[in-house]
């Protein structure tokens, strides 16, 4: 197994690799779907309000739009979601959709995940380096309990994963050469984007992320530094 | 004692709040200093390397010089200190003077400082808002234990302290309103242009922080929300 011996900065992807968005969001939507009499399952709506996700970004990473944070998608895919489900969001208070949106800023981490941190912390300084904003991934960590020492990605970077200035601005953030970081991610095509652009890799296999009819990510598609099921097997393989 | 019931978070001041600069500093530079025959104390020379930290910034606050981090600026002065000394720095190895300018990542913390931050943090999300760079605001972490939930301050910024956007673009990244953030600091100068920009304020007196000589910040100049001589002190100040 790969030690990684010249890393320095080990940079996470949060939504699936770290935390559960899709219970969590479930969990904040069912209330609110019960309330305004949305005929539909909290964790359907979870998958359909995520599914939006990667093309919320498109338009960033292509340059057609500004920069905005993770956090505007999220409210302006909510509200795609809504409509498609005939619900008349304008006429929701907007401190209920405000709230809601919150939920992808309370999200539990996976078992394993606090107690892999804690120990990869030791030896490696660790951060988000997600598509999330700073102020989610932040309000995320204290509401989970993850402890990262610094925070880059999408916003330090001003574009999205996979874009190369995401890991490359990222890398550069901390003071690193892009060969002395590692992404870790459950997401072979993040892991792909990062070994392009220099990195090294470790893979966390979470067959659960998307529920148990997940058909994506089951497995590694390359063959990345590290392979692990866990953050605190990933501990393991890199004798923290 | 004010207890800043709507604070989520508190930026804190690092080079003299959180860590002893000039201690550390004059440790680093001693071995350097006897190599190359400079015939000058390493606190005096730690003095006149920092005397050049406010000057430094001044053309990039100006906007008459694009944003660099303070490793640039730091590794500058450096230049211009060992010029005073008529030390020929050109021919000075660069990895010497890379070297010795970390020394601004490898600084202890204030006695109480771990402590503090680490009660602190219970009760707020705490981060640095220095003028520091985000990879040394890490390494600096990393190396005295500071548990800093986020970095922001002047890279996400910019800009340098005190200008505007340093706080209120800090403010911003974290997700909130200026009201709800604290800034902490050892300088009443930092303190007044956060207040000015709508923070809440906290002192911490450090008089020890310019040597036995200090005759600058030994008091509180107005009268700051909270007003401290430690973190401890001010974690016992905030009921955390």
């Amino acid at each position: 197994m790969a030690r990684l011996e010249q890393i320095g900065f080990l940079g996470f992807d949060v939504f699936g690799t770290v935390v559960d968005w899709r219970n969590g969001v479930a969990r904040a939507a069912a209330p609110f779907l019960q309330r305004h009499g949305v005929d539909v399952d909290p964790l359907d709506f979870a998958d359909q309000w995520r599914g939006l996700y990667q093309p919320s970004m498109q338009r960033v990473r292509a340059g057609e739009r500004p920069y905005v944070t993770l956090e505007v998608l999220n409210r302006e895919s909510l509200e795609t979601v809504l409509a498609r489900h005939e619900v008349d969001f304008g006429s929701i208070p907007d401190a209920e959709l405000v709230e809601l949106n919150k939920a992808w800023e309370r999200l539990d981490p996976w078992p394993d995940s606090v107690a892999g941190l804690s120990r990869l912390k030791r030896r490696f300084s660790i951060g988000t380096l997600s598509n999330g904003h700073i102020a989610g991934m932040l309000n995320l960590a204290k509401f989970g309990g993850l402890p990262w020492d610094v925070i880059v990605g999408a916003e330090i970077a001003g574009t999205y994963k996979p874009m190369p200035q995401t890991y490359l601005k990222s890398a550069k953030a901390v003071g690193l050469e892009p060969h002395c970081v590692a992404m870790v991610a459950a997401h072979n095509a993040d892991l792909t984007a990062a070994r392009a652009n220099g990195f090294k890799t470790v893979f966390v296999r979470r067959p659960a992320e998307h529920g148990p009819g997940q058909t994506s990510d089951l497995s590694a598609e390359q063959d990345w530094d590290v392979i692990v099921d866990s953050l605190t097997e990933a501990a393991d393989a890199l004798d923290c």
